[in-house]
Protein backbone atom coordinates (compact mmCIF):
# COMPACT_ATOMS: atom_id res chain seq x y z
CA UNK A 1 0.00 0.00 0.00
CA UNK A 2 1.40 3.89 -0.54
CA UNK A 3 0.32 6.71 0.64
CA UNK A 4 1.09 10.71 0.06
CA UNK A 5 2.06 14.14 1.95
CA UNK A 6 0.80 16.83 0.09
CA UNK A 7 0.44 15.31 -3.48
CA UNK A 8 4.15 13.48 -3.14
CA UNK A 9 4.75 9.58 -1.75
CA UNK A 10 6.26 9.77 2.07
CA UNK A 11 5.22 7.95 4.76
CA UNK A 12 6.13 10.44 7.68
CA UNK A 13 4.94 13.92 8.44
CA UNK A 14 7.05 16.54 10.44
CA UNK A 15 6.87 16.97 14.16
CA UNK A 16 5.40 20.01 13.46
CA UNK A 17 2.08 18.66 12.43
CA UNK A 18 -0.69 20.53 14.16
CA UNK A 19 -2.76 16.81 13.15
CA UNK A 20 0.05 15.75 15.68
CA UNK A 21 0.50 17.97 18.68
CA UNK A 22 -3.17 18.84 19.09
CA UNK A 23 -5.29 16.52 17.02
CA UNK A 24 -6.01 20.00 15.15
CA UNK A 25 -7.65 18.21 11.96
CA UNK A 26 -10.21 16.49 10.30
CA UNK A 27 -10.15 12.95 8.33
CA UNK A 28 -12.18 11.05 6.11
CA UNK A 29 -12.32 7.70 5.71
CA UNK A 30 -13.49 6.65 1.96
CA UNK A 31 -14.74 2.97 0.37
CA UNK A 32 -12.85 2.80 -3.17
CA UNK A 33 -13.95 0.67 -5.32
CA UNK A 34 -12.54 -0.75 -8.75
CA UNK A 35 -11.04 3.16 -8.96
CA UNK A 36 -13.73 5.05 -7.60
CA UNK A 37 -14.09 6.93 -4.55
CA UNK A 38 -17.49 5.74 -3.28
CA UNK A 39 -20.06 8.93 -1.47
CA UNK A 40 -17.39 10.76 -2.68
CA UNK A 41 -19.74 14.04 -2.76
CA UNK A 42 -20.86 13.82 0.43
CA UNK A 43 -17.52 12.93 1.95
CA UNK A 44 -15.80 16.01 0.69
CA UNK A 45 -19.30 18.12 1.96
CA UNK A 46 -18.47 17.40 5.04
CA UNK A 47 -14.88 17.82 4.83
CA UNK A 48 -15.32 21.52 3.83
CA UNK A 49 -18.25 21.86 6.83
CA UNK A 50 -15.54 20.88 8.87
CA UNK A 51 -12.69 23.44 7.59
CA UNK A 52 -15.41 26.19 7.36
CA UNK A 53 -16.62 25.38 11.50
CA UNK A 54 -12.78 24.70 12.48
CA UNK A 55 -11.34 27.71 10.32
CA UNK A 56 -9.03 25.37 8.52
CA UNK A 57 -8.52 26.77 5.14
CA UNK A 58 -7.49 24.32 2.50
CA UNK A 59 -7.88 23.98 -1.33
CA UNK A 60 -10.94 21.83 -1.53
CA UNK A 61 -10.53 21.77 -6.03
CA UNK A 62 -7.24 20.32 -5.39
CA UNK A 63 -8.55 17.60 -2.49
CA UNK A 64 -11.08 16.31 -4.70
CA UNK A 65 -8.71 16.07 -8.12
CA UNK A 66 -5.73 14.22 -6.16
CA UNK A 67 -8.70 11.86 -4.06
CA UNK A 68 -9.57 10.70 -7.48
CA UNK A 69 -5.99 10.39 -8.72
CA UNK A 70 -5.29 8.17 -5.44
CA UNK A 71 -8.24 6.18 -5.25
CA UNK A 72 -7.29 5.34 -9.36
CA UNK A 73 -3.95 4.12 -8.33
CA UNK A 74 -5.27 1.95 -5.34
CA UNK A 75 -8.16 0.48 -7.29
CA UNK A 76 -9.91 -1.67 -4.70
CA UNK A 77 -9.75 -0.76 -1.00
CA UNK A 78 -10.06 1.85 1.82
CA UNK A 79 -8.01 5.76 1.16
CA UNK A 80 -8.01 7.70 4.38
CA UNK A 81 -7.87 11.58 4.02
CA UNK A 82 -6.66 13.09 7.10
CA UNK A 83 -6.70 17.08 6.67
CA UNK A 84 -4.69 18.61 8.99
CA UNK A 85 -3.52 22.56 10.14
CA UNK A 86 -0.04 22.12 8.63
CA UNK A 87 3.05 23.32 10.51
CA UNK A 88 2.61 25.14 13.78
CA UNK A 89 4.42 27.57 16.09
CA UNK A 90 4.71 26.55 19.69
CA UNK A 91 1.66 26.89 21.20
CA UNK A 92 -2.33 26.75 20.35
CA UNK A 93 -2.45 29.61 18.80
CA UNK A 94 -2.58 29.08 14.74
CA UNK A 95 -0.22 29.97 12.03
CA UNK A 96 -2.41 31.98 9.84
CA UNK A 97 0.71 31.40 6.93
CA UNK A 98 0.86 27.67 6.75
CA UNK A 99 -1.12 25.66 4.33
CA UNK A 100 -3.08 22.63 5.72
CA UNK A 101 -1.62 19.59 4.91
CA UNK A 102 -3.41 16.23 3.05
CA UNK A 103 -2.30 13.32 3.99
CA UNK A 104 -3.73 9.99 2.21
CA UNK A 105 -3.39 6.48 2.94
CA UNK A 106 -4.59 3.59 1.36
CA UNK A 107 -4.80 0.61 2.43
CA UNK A 108 -6.51 -3.26 1.62
CA UNK A 109 -9.96 -3.64 1.62
CA UNK A 110 -12.13 -3.62 5.03
CA UNK A 111 -12.41 -7.83 5.52
CA UNK A 112 -15.59 -7.61 7.94
CA UNK A 113 -17.44 -11.25 8.63
CA UNK A 114 -20.02 -11.46 6.16
CA UNK A 115 -22.29 -12.29 8.72
CA UNK A 116 -22.00 -9.02 10.42
CA UNK A 117 -23.80 -7.95 7.28
CA UNK A 118 -26.46 -11.41 6.65
CA UNK A 119 -27.28 -12.17 10.27
CA UNK A 120 -26.24 -9.38 12.10
CA UNK A 121 -24.15 -8.19 15.07
CA UNK A 122 -24.16 -7.46 18.65
CA UNK A 123 -23.43 -3.90 20.43
CA UNK A 124 -21.19 -4.08 23.57
CA UNK A 125 -22.95 -1.72 25.94
CA UNK A 126 -19.79 0.92 26.00
CA UNK A 127 -19.55 2.51 29.93
CA UNK A 128 -17.32 5.29 27.93
CA UNK A 129 -19.97 8.35 27.43
CA UNK A 130 -19.86 11.13 24.61
CA UNK A 131 -18.57 14.55 26.24
CA UNK A 132 -21.13 17.56 24.77
CA UNK A 133 -19.63 20.08 22.47
CA UNK A 134 -21.61 21.79 20.34
CA UNK A 135 -18.74 23.31 18.54
CA UNK A 136 -17.06 19.99 17.56
CA UNK A 137 -20.56 18.09 17.05
CA UNK A 138 -20.82 16.22 14.09
CA UNK A 139 -17.30 16.47 12.91
CA UNK A 140 -15.04 13.95 11.80
CA UNK A 141 -11.68 15.57 13.35
CA UNK A 142 -8.98 13.87 14.91
CA UNK A 143 -9.74 14.08 18.50
CA UNK A 144 -11.02 10.63 19.22
CA UNK A 145 -9.96 9.42 22.85
CA UNK A 146 -13.45 8.94 23.59
CA UNK A 147 -13.22 6.71 20.66
CA UNK A 148 -9.93 5.27 21.36
CA UNK A 149 -11.12 4.10 25.07
CA UNK A 150 -14.74 3.34 24.50
CA UNK A 151 -13.09 0.71 21.93
CA UNK A 152 -10.95 -0.70 24.22
CA UNK A 153 -13.36 -1.68 26.62
CA UNK A 154 -14.42 -5.24 24.99
CA UNK A 155 -12.04 -7.43 23.20
CA UNK A 156 -14.47 -10.74 22.62
CA UNK A 157 -15.27 -10.99 19.19
CA UNK A 158 -19.01 -11.36 19.72
CA UNK A 159 -19.56 -7.80 19.93
CA UNK A 160 -18.74 -6.59 16.13
CA UNK A 161 -19.11 -2.94 17.63
CA UNK A 162 -20.16 -0.79 20.55
CA UNK A 163 -22.82 1.45 21.63
CA UNK A 164 -22.20 4.99 22.96
CA UNK A 165 -24.59 7.24 25.26
CA UNK A 166 -23.66 10.69 25.63
CA UNK A 167 -23.69 12.16 29.17
CA UNK A 168 -27.00 12.67 29.55
CA UNK A 169 -28.11 9.42 28.65
CA UNK A 170 -28.88 9.96 25.01
CA UNK A 171 -28.43 6.93 22.86
CA UNK A 172 -26.21 8.77 19.93
CA UNK A 173 -24.17 5.99 17.79
CA UNK A 174 -21.61 3.11 17.52
CA UNK A 175 -17.76 4.03 17.91
CA UNK A 176 -17.28 3.53 14.36
CA UNK A 177 -20.81 3.77 13.06
CA UNK A 178 -23.94 5.90 13.08
CA UNK A 179 -27.05 3.93 14.72
CA UNK A 180 -30.54 3.84 13.20
CA UNK A 181 -33.97 2.31 14.57
CA UNK A 182 -37.07 2.10 13.06
CA UNK A 183 -39.98 2.46 14.85
CA UNK A 184 -43.84 2.01 13.60
CA UNK A 185 -42.26 2.29 9.81
CA UNK A 186 -40.72 5.28 10.79
CA UNK A 187 -36.89 5.35 10.52
CA UNK A 188 -35.19 7.06 13.48
CA UNK A 189 -31.79 8.60 14.29
CA UNK A 190 -29.65 10.70 16.54
CA UNK A 191 -29.63 14.55 16.90
CA UNK A 192 -25.79 14.80 16.94
CA UNK A 193 -26.05 18.76 17.48
CA UNK A 194 -24.28 17.92 20.98
CA UNK A 195 -22.08 15.27 19.98
CA UNK A 196 -21.21 12.48 17.42
CA UNK A 197 -20.11 12.11 14.28
CA UNK A 198 -22.31 12.79 11.29
CA UNK A 199 -21.48 10.13 8.86
CA UNK A 200 -21.64 10.29 5.52
CA UNK A 201 -23.39 6.94 5.01
CA UNK A 202 -26.08 8.33 7.73
CA UNK A 203 -26.90 11.36 5.38
CA UNK A 204 -27.00 9.15 2.09
CA UNK A 205 -29.22 6.57 4.32
CA UNK A 206 -31.16 9.68 5.32
CA UNK A 207 -31.83 11.22 1.75
CA UNK A 208 -32.20 7.40 0.28
CA UNK A 209 -35.04 6.91 3.06
CA UNK A 210 -36.60 10.60 2.12
CA UNK A 211 -36.41 9.71 -1.03
CA UNK A 212 -38.46 5.97 -0.78
CA UNK A 213 -41.15 7.88 1.20
CA UNK A 214 -40.29 6.33 4.58
CA UNK A 215 -40.52 8.86 7.13
CA UNK A 216 -36.79 9.85 9.33
CA UNK A 217 -36.47 11.99 12.05
CA UNK A 218 -33.68 12.92 14.03
CA UNK A 219 -34.22 12.96 17.53
CA UNK A 220 -33.00 13.08 20.90
CA UNK A 221 -33.30 8.41 21.51
CA UNK A 222 -33.66 7.08 25.51
CA UNK A 223 -32.65 4.17 26.50
CA UNK A 224 -36.17 2.83 26.68
CA UNK A 225 -37.27 4.64 22.68
CA UNK A 226 -34.12 1.58 21.32
CA UNK A 227 -35.12 -0.83 23.56
CA UNK A 228 -38.95 -0.77 22.40
CA UNK A 229 -37.63 -0.19 18.58
CA UNK A 230 -38.36 -2.72 15.83
CA UNK A 231 -35.25 -2.68 14.18
CA UNK A 232 -32.08 -1.43 15.05
CA UNK A 233 -28.94 -1.51 12.79
CA UNK A 234 -25.52 0.41 12.57
CA UNK A 235 -24.36 2.13 9.21
CA UNK A 236 -20.77 3.43 7.84
CA UNK A 237 -19.37 4.08 4.35
CA UNK A 238 -17.03 0.90 4.86
CA UNK A 239 -19.17 -1.84 5.92
CA UNK A 240 -22.83 -1.22 5.07
CA UNK A 241 -25.20 -1.52 6.97
CA UNK A 242 -25.18 -4.30 9.86
CA UNK A 243 -28.34 -5.54 11.80
CA UNK A 244 -27.86 -5.13 15.20
CA UNK A 245 -29.39 -8.17 17.29
CA UNK A 246 -28.55 -7.05 20.99
CA UNK A 247 -26.89 -5.16 23.32
CA UNK A 248 -26.50 -6.42 26.99
CA UNK A 249 -29.78 -7.38 27.68
CA UNK A 250 -31.85 -6.23 24.53
CA UNK A 251 -32.55 -7.72 21.81
CA UNK A 252 -33.94 -7.07 18.13
CA UNK A 253 -34.35 -9.01 14.89
CA UNK A 254 -33.16 -7.90 11.66
CA UNK A 255 -36.62 -6.58 10.04
CA UNK A 256 -37.79 -5.62 6.53
CA UNK A 257 -36.76 -2.11 6.21
CA UNK A 258 -33.01 -2.83 7.51
CA UNK A 259 -33.07 -5.50 4.67
CA UNK A 260 -34.28 -2.80 1.99
CA UNK A 261 -32.04 -0.14 2.68
CA UNK A 262 -29.10 -3.07 2.62
CA UNK A 263 -30.16 -3.47 -0.64
CA UNK A 264 -29.79 0.00 -1.29
CA UNK A 265 -26.37 0.40 0.08
CA UNK A 266 -25.52 -3.07 -1.75
CA UNK A 267 -25.65 -1.02 -4.93
CA UNK A 268 -23.94 2.07 -3.70
CA UNK A 269 -21.14 0.01 -2.16
CA UNK A 270 -20.74 -2.51 -5.04
CA UNK A 271 -20.47 -5.36 -2.32
CA UNK B 1 16.97 23.34 17.38
CA UNK B 2 16.79 19.65 17.63
CA UNK B 3 14.10 17.14 17.96
CA UNK B 4 14.51 13.22 18.65
CA UNK B 5 11.68 10.32 17.82
CA UNK B 6 12.76 7.24 20.40
CA UNK B 7 15.69 8.64 21.31
CA UNK B 8 17.08 9.52 17.56
CA UNK B 9 17.24 12.39 15.96
CA UNK B 10 14.81 12.98 13.28
CA UNK B 11 12.12 15.57 12.40
CA UNK B 12 9.42 13.31 10.92
CA UNK B 13 7.41 10.66 12.51
CA UNK B 14 5.40 7.57 10.91
CA UNK B 15 2.06 8.16 9.20
CA UNK B 16 0.49 5.83 11.00
CA UNK B 17 0.99 7.22 14.57
CA UNK B 18 -2.13 6.98 16.76
CA UNK B 19 -1.01 10.83 18.06
CA UNK B 20 -1.72 11.91 14.34
CA UNK B 21 -4.76 9.58 14.14
CA UNK B 22 -6.52 10.45 17.20
CA UNK B 23 -4.84 12.04 19.23
CA UNK B 24 -3.91 9.38 21.10
CA UNK B 25 -1.00 10.13 23.48
CA UNK B 26 0.09 12.59 25.65
CA UNK B 27 1.93 16.20 26.12
CA UNK B 28 4.44 17.75 28.77
CA UNK B 29 5.80 20.75 27.94
CA UNK B 30 8.83 21.50 30.07
CA UNK B 31 11.20 24.39 30.90
CA UNK B 32 14.83 24.00 30.76
CA UNK B 33 17.79 25.96 32.24
CA UNK B 34 21.06 25.37 32.34
CA UNK B 35 20.10 22.07 31.41
CA UNK B 36 17.94 20.98 33.82
CA UNK B 37 14.36 20.18 33.49
CA UNK B 38 12.30 22.25 35.60
CA UNK B 39 9.31 20.45 38.06
CA UNK B 40 10.83 17.27 36.08
CA UNK B 41 9.45 14.73 39.10
CA UNK B 42 5.70 16.50 38.88
CA UNK B 43 5.87 16.24 34.85
CA UNK B 44 6.90 12.35 34.85
CA UNK B 45 4.27 11.87 37.62
CA UNK B 46 1.35 13.65 35.93
CA UNK B 47 2.63 11.94 32.40
CA UNK B 48 2.86 8.30 34.10
CA UNK B 49 -0.74 9.23 35.55
CA UNK B 50 -2.21 9.98 32.23
CA UNK B 51 -0.34 6.66 31.17
CA UNK B 52 -2.11 4.68 34.09
CA UNK B 53 -5.59 6.38 32.88
CA UNK B 54 -5.07 5.36 29.00
CA UNK B 55 -3.60 2.08 29.25
CA UNK B 56 -0.44 3.16 27.32
CA UNK B 57 2.53 1.09 28.18
CA UNK B 58 5.60 2.96 28.16
CA UNK B 59 9.17 2.84 29.83
CA UNK B 60 8.92 5.84 32.12
CA UNK B 61 12.92 5.27 33.77
CA UNK B 62 14.07 5.47 29.69
CA UNK B 63 11.64 8.51 29.24
CA UNK B 64 13.11 9.96 32.52
CA UNK B 65 16.74 9.32 31.52
CA UNK B 66 15.77 10.75 27.73
CA UNK B 67 14.70 13.85 29.20
CA UNK B 68 17.32 14.51 31.04
CA UNK B 69 19.88 13.74 28.11
CA UNK B 70 18.03 15.86 25.70
CA UNK B 71 17.88 18.90 28.75
CA UNK B 72 21.34 18.79 29.12
CA UNK B 73 22.17 19.16 25.47
CA UNK B 74 19.25 22.12 24.95
CA UNK B 75 20.48 23.89 27.70
CA UNK B 76 18.08 26.60 28.27
CA UNK B 77 14.87 26.58 26.65
CA UNK B 78 11.55 24.42 26.08
CA UNK B 79 11.41 20.70 26.00
CA UNK B 80 8.36 19.48 24.63
CA UNK B 81 7.99 15.82 24.96
CA UNK B 82 4.91 13.66 22.98
CA UNK B 83 4.39 10.50 24.45
CA UNK B 84 2.04 8.66 21.80
CA UNK B 85 0.80 5.44 21.76
CA UNK B 86 2.81 4.22 18.71
CA UNK B 87 2.11 2.90 15.44
CA UNK B 88 -1.85 2.00 14.77
CA UNK B 89 -3.87 -0.48 12.74
CA UNK B 90 -6.81 1.04 11.18
CA UNK B 91 -9.58 1.39 13.18
CA UNK B 92 -9.81 2.73 17.37
CA UNK B 93 -8.73 -0.40 18.19
CA UNK B 94 -5.37 -0.93 19.97
CA UNK B 95 -2.26 -2.90 18.66
CA UNK B 96 -1.13 -3.98 22.35
CA UNK B 97 2.31 -5.34 20.50
CA UNK B 98 3.59 -1.60 19.37
CA UNK B 99 5.24 0.10 21.86
CA UNK B 100 4.49 4.00 22.89
CA UNK B 101 6.42 6.40 20.79
CA UNK B 102 8.55 9.38 22.59
CA UNK B 103 8.81 12.30 20.47
CA UNK B 104 11.53 14.76 22.46
CA UNK B 105 10.97 18.53 20.77
CA UNK B 106 13.40 21.88 21.59
CA UNK B 107 12.85 24.99 21.53
CA UNK B 108 14.22 28.39 22.73
CA UNK B 109 13.17 30.09 25.55
CA UNK B 110 9.71 31.25 26.00
CA UNK B 111 9.80 35.66 25.07
CA UNK B 112 6.68 36.67 26.55
CA UNK B 113 7.02 40.35 27.52
CA UNK B 114 8.44 40.95 31.08
CA UNK B 115 5.83 42.86 32.39
CA UNK B 116 3.05 39.79 32.42
CA UNK B 117 4.71 39.22 35.70
CA UNK B 118 5.33 42.54 37.19
CA UNK B 119 2.37 44.22 35.83
CA UNK B 120 -0.15 42.21 35.28
CA UNK B 121 -2.25 40.51 32.63
CA UNK B 122 -5.93 40.60 31.28
CA UNK B 123 -7.90 37.52 30.17
CA UNK B 124 -10.16 37.30 27.26
CA UNK B 125 -13.15 35.56 28.75
CA UNK B 126 -13.48 33.15 25.68
CA UNK B 127 -16.96 31.93 24.64
CA UNK B 128 -15.82 28.44 23.78
CA UNK B 129 -16.56 25.96 26.76
CA UNK B 130 -14.89 23.06 28.18
CA UNK B 131 -16.64 19.75 27.93
CA UNK B 132 -17.52 17.36 30.65
CA UNK B 133 -15.61 14.54 30.39
CA UNK B 134 -14.17 12.54 34.08
CA UNK B 135 -12.35 10.24 31.33
CA UNK B 136 -10.02 12.23 30.42
CA UNK B 137 -10.02 15.81 32.69
CA UNK B 138 -7.04 16.65 34.14
CA UNK B 139 -4.93 14.81 31.69
CA UNK B 140 -2.36 16.55 29.17
CA UNK B 141 -3.53 14.96 26.38
CA UNK B 142 -3.30 15.49 22.61
CA UNK B 143 -7.14 15.89 22.02
CA UNK B 144 -7.08 19.65 22.01
CA UNK B 145 -9.35 21.37 19.96
CA UNK B 146 -11.02 23.17 22.45
CA UNK B 147 -7.88 25.23 22.79
CA UNK B 148 -7.39 25.92 19.41
CA UNK B 149 -10.74 26.96 18.96
CA UNK B 150 -11.05 29.12 22.44
CA UNK B 151 -7.22 30.60 21.60
CA UNK B 152 -8.57 31.33 18.34
CA UNK B 153 -11.42 34.06 19.71
CA UNK B 154 -8.56 36.75 20.10
CA UNK B 155 -6.00 38.28 18.64
CA UNK B 156 -5.02 41.14 20.15
CA UNK B 157 -1.95 41.72 22.04
CA UNK B 158 -4.21 43.40 24.97
CA UNK B 159 -4.93 39.20 26.15
CA UNK B 160 -2.29 37.55 27.12
CA UNK B 161 -4.57 34.62 28.07
CA UNK B 162 -8.17 33.74 27.82
CA UNK B 163 -10.58 32.59 30.74
CA UNK B 164 -12.55 29.27 29.63
CA UNK B 165 -15.74 27.90 31.92
CA UNK B 166 -17.37 24.68 31.60
CA UNK B 167 -20.66 23.90 29.97
CA UNK B 168 -22.33 24.43 33.28
CA UNK B 169 -20.40 28.03 33.68
CA UNK B 170 -18.22 26.82 36.37
CA UNK B 171 -14.98 28.82 36.10
CA UNK B 172 -12.17 26.29 35.32
CA UNK B 173 -9.02 28.01 33.97
CA UNK B 174 -7.08 29.51 31.28
CA UNK B 175 -6.60 28.48 27.69
CA UNK B 176 -2.75 27.00 28.62
CA UNK B 177 -2.77 27.97 32.29
CA UNK B 178 -4.40 26.95 35.56
CA UNK B 179 -6.01 29.95 37.21
CA UNK B 180 -5.92 30.75 40.83
CA UNK B 181 -7.82 33.22 42.78
CA UNK B 182 -7.52 34.24 46.42
CA UNK B 183 -10.01 34.57 48.94
CA UNK B 184 -10.20 36.13 52.47
CA UNK B 185 -5.86 35.10 52.51
CA UNK B 186 -7.25 31.48 51.30
CA UNK B 187 -5.94 30.07 47.45
CA UNK B 188 -8.67 28.69 45.69
CA UNK B 189 -8.38 26.76 42.47
CA UNK B 190 -10.53 25.02 40.35
CA UNK B 191 -11.71 21.24 41.02
CA UNK B 192 -10.83 19.74 37.58
CA UNK B 193 -12.36 15.95 37.82
CA UNK B 194 -14.67 16.63 34.88
CA UNK B 195 -12.45 18.73 32.96
CA UNK B 196 -9.79 20.96 32.30
CA UNK B 197 -5.76 20.19 32.55
CA UNK B 198 -4.03 19.58 35.73
CA UNK B 199 -1.38 21.59 35.67
CA UNK B 200 2.40 21.01 36.62
CA UNK B 201 2.94 24.54 38.34
CA UNK B 202 -0.76 24.17 39.84
CA UNK B 203 0.15 21.52 42.03
CA UNK B 204 3.23 22.99 42.75
CA UNK B 205 1.50 26.26 44.14
CA UNK B 206 -0.87 23.90 45.87
CA UNK B 207 2.12 22.03 47.48
CA UNK B 208 4.06 25.14 48.41
CA UNK B 209 1.03 27.59 49.87
CA UNK B 210 0.65 24.46 52.05
CA UNK B 211 3.92 24.01 52.76
CA UNK B 212 3.80 28.02 53.63
CA UNK B 213 0.28 27.82 56.14
CA UNK B 214 -1.76 28.75 53.28
CA UNK B 215 -4.79 27.44 53.32
CA UNK B 216 -6.09 25.68 50.18
CA UNK B 217 -9.00 24.79 48.04
CA UNK B 218 -9.49 22.89 44.99
CA UNK B 219 -13.58 23.46 44.59
CA UNK B 220 -15.80 24.57 42.00
CA UNK B 221 -15.67 28.31 41.47
CA UNK B 222 -18.50 30.19 40.01
CA UNK B 223 -18.07 33.71 37.88
CA UNK B 224 -19.76 35.87 40.93
CA UNK B 225 -16.95 34.25 43.46
CA UNK B 226 -14.00 34.98 40.63
CA UNK B 227 -15.46 38.43 40.43
CA UNK B 228 -15.56 39.28 44.26
CA UNK B 229 -11.90 37.63 44.13
CA UNK B 230 -9.43 39.65 46.50
CA UNK B 231 -6.63 38.03 43.50
CA UNK B 232 -6.72 36.27 41.10
CA UNK B 233 -3.53 35.10 38.97
CA UNK B 234 -2.60 32.42 36.27
CA UNK B 235 -0.01 30.10 36.07
CA UNK B 236 2.14 27.49 34.36
CA UNK B 237 5.31 25.78 34.58
CA UNK B 238 7.09 27.69 31.68
CA UNK B 239 6.19 31.77 32.49
CA UNK B 240 5.17 30.53 36.14
CA UNK B 241 2.63 33.24 37.71
CA UNK B 242 0.99 36.22 35.58
CA UNK B 243 -1.39 38.57 37.59
CA UNK B 244 -4.86 39.22 36.80
CA UNK B 245 -6.10 42.60 36.48
CA UNK B 246 -8.97 42.30 34.43
CA UNK B 247 -11.51 40.10 32.38
CA UNK B 248 -14.16 41.37 30.52
CA UNK B 249 -15.76 44.04 32.92
CA UNK B 250 -14.13 42.53 35.92
CA UNK B 251 -11.14 43.63 37.63
CA UNK B 252 -8.55 43.21 40.15
CA UNK B 253 -4.96 43.69 41.98
CA UNK B 254 -2.07 42.00 41.76
CA UNK B 255 -2.13 41.34 45.17
CA UNK B 256 -0.03 40.25 48.53
CA UNK B 257 -0.47 36.31 47.71
CA UNK B 258 0.19 36.22 44.17
CA UNK B 259 3.54 38.58 44.90
CA UNK B 260 4.17 36.34 47.82
CA UNK B 261 3.94 32.76 45.27
CA UNK B 262 5.31 35.08 42.41
CA UNK B 263 8.81 34.79 44.54
CA UNK B 264 8.77 31.54 45.40
CA UNK B 265 8.27 30.50 41.70
CA UNK B 266 11.17 32.72 40.75
CA UNK B 267 13.52 30.56 42.69
CA UNK B 268 11.69 27.81 41.44
CA UNK B 269 12.13 28.64 37.81
CA UNK B 270 15.07 30.57 37.87
CA UNK B 271 13.50 33.32 36.31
Amino acid sequence: MFNWVDGQPADAVSLKDRGLAYGDGLFETIAVKAGQPLLLERHLQRLEAGCGRLAIVADHALIRSELLVFAATLGDGILKLILTRGDGLRGYGINAGAPARRILQGSPPATYPEAHGSSGIRLFPCATRLSEQPLLAGLKHLNRLEQVIARAEWHDADHAEGLMLDMSGRVIEGVFSNLFLVDDGHLLTADLSRCGVAGVMRAELLARAEASGITTRVVDISLEQLQQADEVFVCNSVYGIWPVLGCGPMSWSAGPLTRKLQGIVRTLLGV
